[in-house]
């Protein structure tokens, strides 16, 4: 149809989002692809695995997004490698020529090579493993409710939670939050605030990205909730009836995994040796070694800048979509590119209701005060009308009430 | 612990949750036992499956539902058997015994000795059925958007409706709507104007137990969505790849499911000759015939009433479960049991937006009067606070903008 420059953007999360819509106004012929429908707002995902939200709270279709840009056409199909030499990207579908590729595909969590642990300590990625996580939640006080031995129904009331980074610390607050005040009044056989909340750390101290104080003023806050935070802790083993902690054996029937990162695999079809974690060391254009038409974006990259890695957080994958999405524009207008930097506004980290940890801009903060900065930011960013209104509606419904609305067991 | 009569309630649907309200106040042990650990607002659950509502929105925890009342523990567990002999419900866990019990276990669909269908056609009573649903519609309008062959391209676009009862006819005129607004700008290959939505009807008129000018009219709303009413057809086949309806072969990939009726399993232990639909012809005060300390209410309880069987809808159900725990609250008081009477205070049937038919205490109306009365009564019956809000809101922004945003396809 057209002789515009075919531009592809494998993946629909932040990274990718941001550089498609960078590249609206282009003359390209824009396909962004993902396996999923949905842009998922990963920082919230927390939230619908311990049922506070809906899935389409935090969720909204990548087609619906990008319905008004007309130069950008969004396919489902699962991308399975990039073939350089034919540029193409091969899919389960038919395969997408490209001219110019921005790879955004993310990364997952590593079980540091105990796959086997994944069915037992599912990890928190997509809307499905929120879903999953919630029902494994909700299921084991059921079971708990049902059971007669005691040891038993110990092991239904205990959670364990693998890794006390931001994920890891706000599954753990929610969870002691479901027990303390959620469920407090709904059983009749067992007491749901005496469930156990176990976060585990393999390093001594929790948010270790964080300032240390920080870190400090987080583990007061989880442990005034209720949780016991085990830090300087290995895991050595995980199975459906509990976890091995060194020395110690904790009986459970629910683990969560919040530790690790992982590349995607389509990293491996990129023609450079990628770091320990799978992850892709671009060049400071963010462009690929021997690949300068090829750029990543987001958790898949790695990125050096001032003598540490890039975290792996949503604005550094929004930054990084936008830039490499202007260097894409400026190749196709034979300008150079140009070095990518990310600028840290701020990280939060979420305990429970007014319960937080931020840093805004160097300022440190913590307490209801680091909750509402986290909340204002959150829902500005949230995409999409709807979905900006009924999240401050449920979040204002759960905190009046303590209920979670979205309190449902699917699946099987 | 106590010796209050063991009264147990199977379900927690309209029936059971009626049934165990009613006896808030009677000197009774009350368990309410459910496989899933919610009830569902069935009159909206196609709102679900056309993305238009949350699951949560119309579903609620039945331990939360019931929280406050004292006599009463709730149960998740799958009942399997009543034995009547041993006074005692046999479940997946440890068995229940009663003094008193209520069945309230339901219908599903029949397929009419073809259960060989299912897979191809999924029918639509709980939430997971309507997040398939979901699922397979909106999948297809992504097969077709990357499908060449032109053919297979018509199929992925073709959406057939199995029985043209209420739920058949707002299914239909919910695809409709989806065709011709919701995603009518988001793609960019097909158009998904172009859908064929076909609603397919044994007898010769849609909504059979409606008087025949409110079918009439539905018929004319129904089409004026574009939705073709095939009325005197009866299928013959179904595969993966299209629906033999007599002479007549449709190629599609979407068939939904929404005819005939199937008593629950749980019915064959209840030691009397069921009617064909698998139900149980009751006594009428709802007594199991040969067991006067049973009772069963609902859609799976076949009661004639002035000739007519009592309708397998939520009012019936309701008013059911309410007079089967009357009847043993007055066993308990040994007083004698009163038979049941169907009040029919009216019917609705949902076409799309402002389009309906129904029929409120004999006064027919149909169109914009009809869809407001709709509107109202079932946000009326609602259960939970923040449903009612919710679902408001998520109804006015699909109205103002024919968005729907729970838009989100999860599964496999």
């Amino acid at each position: 149809m057209s002789t515009a420059p075919r531009v592809v953007i494998l993946g629909g999360g932040f990274a990718g989002l941001y550089a498609a819509r960078s590249l609206r106004n282009a003359p390209v012929s824009l396909t962004l692809v993902d396996r999923k429908n949905h842009h998922v707002f990963q920082p919230m995902l927390y939230q619908v695995a311990t049922a506070a939200l809906n899935p389409a709270d935090i969720a909204a279709p990548i087609r619906s997004i990008l319905s008004s840009q007309k130069n950008c056409k969004v396919l489902l199909a699962e991308a399975r490698r990039v073939d350089l030499a034919a540029s193409v990207v091969e899919t389960d579908g038919a395969p997408i020529p490209f001219d110019y590729l921005i790879v955004g595909t993310g990364a997952s969590h590593s079980y540091f090579g105990h796959d086997d642990w994944a069915a037992s300590a599912p990890g928190l990625k997509t809307i499905e493993d929120a879903l999953e996580i919630r029902r494994r939640v909700f299921v084991a006080y059921e079971c708990a409710e049902r059971e007669t031995d005691p040891e038993k129904r110990r092991a239904f009331m205990t959670f364990v939670v693998i890794g006390a980074g931001p994920t890891g610390v706000e599954m753990a607050g929610a969870l002691a939050e479901i027990s303390r005040r959620t469920l407090a009044r709904d059983f009749r056989t067992i007491d749901p605030k005496s469930a156990r909340i176990i976060l585990v750390e393999g390093v001594d101290r929790v948010l270790p990205p964080f300032p240390s104080d920080l870190s400090a003023a987080a583990r007061a806050q989880l442990e005034r909730l209720g949780v016991e935070v085990w830090t300087g802790t290995r895991v050595t083993g995980i199975d459906e009836g509990g976890v091995t902690l060194g020395a110690d054996r904790v009986g459970t029937r629910t683990v969560i995994w919040a530790a690790g990162v992982q590349g995607s695999s389509l990293a491996a079809s990129l023609g450079v040796k990628l770091d320990r974690a799978g992850r892709v060391p671009v060049n400071p254009d963010l462009s690929v070694p021997g690949a300068p038409h090829v750029f990543v974006a987001g958790d898949l990259a790695s990125v050096q800048q001032d003598g540490a890695q890039v975290p792996g957080v949503c604005p550094a994958a929004m930054q990084a979509g936008r830039h490499a999405a202007r260097n894409v524009a400026a190749l196709i207008e034979r300008r150079t590119t140009t070095p990518f930097r990310y600028v840290d506004k701020g990280t939060f980290a979420v305990i429970g209701r007014g319960a937080a940890v931020g840093d805004l801009f160097g300022w440190k903060m913590s307490g209801r005060l680091a909750w509402l900065a986290w909340l204002g930011i959150h829902i500005a960013f949230l995409i999409g009308f709807r979905n900006r209104i009924i999240v401050l509606i449920g979040w204002a419904y759960s905190y009046i009430t303590h209920r979670r609305g979205a309190r449902l067991i699917t699946g099987d």
